[in-house]
Parts: structure tokens; sequence; C-alpha cells
């Protein structure tokens, strides 16, 4: 199978270098920066370069791009991509991403699926890729009505291919909802967290739980800030809610009611050890 | 060195299998449990047990216990202790206890210093505890005027052969408003976020970030329950701020202002950098 990937970011340089690891496929790469490309090819996480023009010739296109960069590549280079291959997007978000590019692609004879591959690390850029990057993540897929079987299947067993630890298949609006939970919601949170006038005062005060809650404020402010704006309505709801316990817990403490407050406590730890059991933990 | 220790719990029993491992130090055990003395014994955690009547005959006590205990054992227990030994704490909270049990044990001849080893786990008891809990960890003390500078020099020296990485010293007061940002707001955030609708909806959905977010929400109520209400102006200084924070990222998702959005975001981001730049990291 041969397999070009547009964009060779954290994301798509990792998945370059995972592709070349752990398949036989060839991997080819197009992106508007000549030193990521000459790099990639020095690490030899691609066999070649591509042209936009050239696209016709790939069995699968992965697009590694923010997600109104890949919106207008679609709908740009809609007629460049092979009729009947595949093309698919990384978004950490899918509902505006899938809704906007499904039909013009379709109509352009491509058979294209929304993906999200969970992973990410504090750090953007192809030099920051690594081809294990995806060993323990899920590979959501977020096929419609619309989507193609044939191409849902093939994505699934590519990402298997790639080591991805297992396929999850979702609708946009559910992917978009959960995220905003498990991801979104946790870049705000650590992103508030280091906001304290206490931050500086902390040298040798900080155990786990203090590096935990903020490592993922280290973030992309520009891939965030959009991932955030096209998700904004579940995102509210997540900020509004933990607000609301936040408030549960200061009330319990102001009136020192000790017995809310472990009620409290007791009622995170049980929907903790739920939700590690609920995922095998 | 003969060191007694009160408490056989996930810090006590750290710290007697982390002196049996690194020093040459006697180590005794009293607990109110007997299969946890019995278990210690047997794990060679300790060289053997100690009655109350007994603890005159060691240099260092070590309390392994919750605040409250700690405090009334050293009152009740103020005559038993070796006259010019050492005994520390290791509460989570410092400024309460210390002023309690400081003046009663100075008044029996004994050296007092409050301490704090900052290691945890998200599980209790003797069983949890690993003879390698403080190898990255800090040791914080926190004398005041009237703590002796011997009994200082003493511990600290003790705590690097234990194994600690650091010695820091602070006032109790310090200690437990810097305690309450980097630990304590820690778990409460950590507790608010899994009482989310959407937490039993992500199985396949939850990267590094929702693992770290709500890693310590697995706590133990009773103890953290005592922990907070110790320290609770601090602490709810801290949910206030933290709270007043996610409402200025909601108000910029809420009004779709993305320049807003990015700066509150690369704010945090700077901020995290210059925190693990202080560290070192």
């Amino acid at each position: 199978m041969k397999i070009a990937i547009v964009g060779l970011g954290l994301i798509g340089g990792s998945l370059a270098k995972s592709i070349k690891k752990n398949t036989r496929h060839g991997v080819f790469g197009y992106d508007i920066n000549q030193e990521t490309l000459t790099a990639a090819l020095a690490q030899e996480a691609i066999d070649g370069e591509t042209d936009i023009d050239g696209l016709s010739r790939f069995d699968v296109v992965i697009l590694g791009l923010y997600p109104e960069a890949t919106v207008s590549f679609c709908l740009e280079n809609a007629e460049k991509f092979r009729k009947g291959g595949i093309v698919i997007d990384t978004c950490g978000i899918k509902a505006s991403v899938v809704s906007r590019v499904e039909k013009p692609l379709a109509d352009a004879g491509v058979r294209f699926v929304g993906c999200h591959p969970m992973a990410g690390r504090e750090f953007s850029g192809f030099d920051h890729s690594l081809d294990n990057l995806f060993d323990k993540a899920s590979f959501i897929m977020t096929p419609t009505d619309q989507t193609p079987m044939s191409a849902v299947r093939e994505v699934s067993d590519l990402a298997y291919e790639i080591g991805f630890a297992k396929c999850v298949i979702s609708t946009p609006e559910e992917h978009d909802r959960i995220i905003a939970f498990t991801s979104q919601l946790a870049h705000i949170v650590s992103s508030a967290y280091v906001k304290s006038p206490s931050l500086m005062k902390q040298a040798g005060f900080s155990a786990g739980s203090f590096r935990d809650l903020t490592r993922v404020a280290k973030l992309n402010e520009d891939m965030w800030t959009s991932l955030f704006l096209l998700n904004r309505e579940p995102l509210i709801d997540e900020i509004s809610h933990i607000i609301s316990c936040l408030e549960d817990y200061r009330d319990a403490l102001s009136s020192q009611d000790a017995e809310r407050l472990k009620a409290l406590l007791r009622e995170g730890r049980i929907l903790k050890e739920k939700s590690n059991a609920s995922l095998g933990k």
C-alpha cells in the first residue's frame, strides 16, 4: 500500500515513523516546510516526498493538519486524490471537520473517514515525533451513515498495523462531547491550575499530584484555541460542571462541615474506582 | 541509632522499610493493629516491636499518625519519650500540629521537629508501603524559633540516609500555604473532575491528560478531610482562585474571543515553563 502524509508535525511525523517501523507500506510526505521534509528524509521517516499533484498515486492520504487547514486542504484539493482512494484526517475535533469535508470528498469519488489518534505530547512539530507515540493509544474513527464500510475496515486494519492498542468507533458528535471531558477540560484545568500566585514558591514542595495536574499546561496555544472554539458548547458545559463541583468542596470547607466534605471526597473516590474498573484497570 | 516508628501505615511502613534497606539503624514498631505488626515483622520491615513504655529506649521516635492522633499521642505520652531524644511527626499539615505539641514536648525535655515526607500513593496502609517511596521525594522540616538546631541537623542527616532526594526547611505556616496549592488543591480538583456525567462514557477516549488529572481522585477520604479542614483558609483561597481562572476561560469561549482564549492559554504555558525551569526541569 502506498501512503502519503500531508503535514509532518508531531502527529504526522509520528505516524510516518510508526508506519516505517511497523509495516512494509511505502510512506511519502508533503509539508510546506522544506526543512521538515529534509529532516524526515534524513531520519528515514518517509521514503520520499510528494507534491499535491502526486497525491493521486496514493491508496491512503493521511492529513496531519490543524482543523481549519484540514478543511481547506480537502476543499481545495478534492479532485487531486485518487478516485476510490482513502483520505483520513487526524484532528482532535470531529463534527466541524467531518461535516464540512465529507460531501465534497464523496462527490470527488474519495472515501473519507474522520479519525483521531488519541495521543500527544507537551511538544509540537516533527522534531518531537516518535515511532512509539501510539503504542498504547486508542485510534478513534467517526464514520457517518455516508461513510463506506470498506473504508472503515481498511483504516481500522491500518491503525492496528501501525501499532495502536485499539480502534474505537464513535459518531463525530459523541466524540466531541466525550473529548470535551477527557482531553479538552484537562488542558483547561491544567492551564488554570498554574495561575495561582503560589506557583513560584513551591520548589521542594511538589509531589506527584502537582506534576500530574499541571503537566498539560505546557500546550500549543494555537492548536488548542482552535480545537476549543470548535467544540465550545460541550466544553463550556464541562467547565461549568467542574466549577460547580469545586464550589461544593469550598462550601463544605467554609462551613467546616466534615461529614459533607468527606462525602464529597468519598463520592469522587468511588467514581474514580468505577471508572478504572470500566477501563479494565 | 535506635529508631521507633509509631503507626505503620503507608508512610510509617515505607519509612521502616527504607530505613532497613538503606541504613544500619535499628527499627522497632508500634501499632494498634496486631496484624500490621505481624506483617511488618514477617517482612522484616522492623527489627521488633515496642510498647509505649519502651519508647524511652529510642534515640528517635517517628510518628506515622494522622494529625489529631499525632497531637493526642504526643500530649498523652510526652513523658514516655527519652529526655534529649528526638520526636518527629509526618503529617501533611504543620501549623496546627506543631503549635499544639511543641511546648508540651519541650517541657518534657524532648527535641521535636515537625516534618512532612512529600510522597504518597493512591493506596493506604502497611500493605502498600514501599522501600523506595521516598527515593525522589522531598523531606520538609518546619522548625520554629524554639526548635533546637541540633535536632534539625540530626533529622536532616537521617532523611538523607533514608534516601530522600532533598531536605527543605520551611516554617509551619509557609508549608501549609504552599501545600494548599501543590498537594491539597490537586486532590480537590481531581476529585471534582471525575464528577462529570461524561465520566462513564469515555472508554477508549482517554489519553494521558485524563489519567493525569484524575489519578489522585482515588484518595483516603478520612485522612484528607482532616488535612483539608486543618488548612482551610489557604485551601479556600486556592479553590477560589482556580474557579475564577476557569471562569475566565469559559467567558472567552462563550464570547468566541479567540485572542483572549489564546492569551489565557499562552500565559499558562509560559508559567508552566517558568515553573519547570525553577525546578530545574
